[in-house]
């Protein structure tokens, strides 16, 4: 059992669009990943996603709405939901997911991860 | 889809030791409680469960040592590992872990929670 601290944690990487593991339970991942400037419309077909702002303002973009989180604010994605994270400034997320997802769904773009590291 | 807020989750309720679902997500909750004073000693038979420190400091005792969790720290405890939180001064946390997963396990005390309440 390890404390993990998120300061630690988000000060061992820098890149952006690139979720790292911290930690695994019950066949899901807890993930870390600073984001800055705009991801790609994708969606997960079977897996819900939790993104919880650790630090900055994340827009996130739906077909019919755009969603707003600050700082200490969580969203929660039902799975199929299109949708596309935009960063105007760097943001510091963590991720609630199942260890099954995919980066993108399945959609490939550049910026698409095929693995995640465990920091 | 609801934009968690988590100090104003936290604002809906003062109860010591009544976790609080605040949303759900592939098969697990996500919880928000206030704790203070302490917990009584339980595992999880099948559920691996984490804590994440939102405000105060918490020690979690185990068998064989005590861990202590600052605000921005979290600590994943394995299915079946005994524990037994302990706040000497109120703390607020956040639980990731299954839906079918008891308060204190196998043990019935008088803190024992039936049901979780939505807020």
């Amino acid at each position: 059992m390890e404390v993990l601290n998120l300061n630690d944690k988000f000060s061992l990487f820098q890149e952006y669009w690139t979720p790292k593991i911290i930690g695994q339970l019950n066949g899901q991942d807890v993930k870390l990943a600073k984001l800055m400037g705009e991801f790609v419309w994708h969606n997960h077909k079977e897996e819900d996603e939790l993104f919880f702002i650790v630090k900055g303002t994340l827009t996130i973009e739906f077909r019919d709405k755009k969603v707003k989180l600050k700082e200490g604010e969580m969203l929660i994605i039902p799975k199929g939901i299109d949708h596309k994270p935009v960063a105007i400034n760097e943001v510091w997320v963590l991720l609630f997911e199942p260890s099954t997802i995919k980066h993108t769904g399945e959609v490939k773009d550049k910026l698409t991860k095929q693995r995640f590291d465990t920091i």
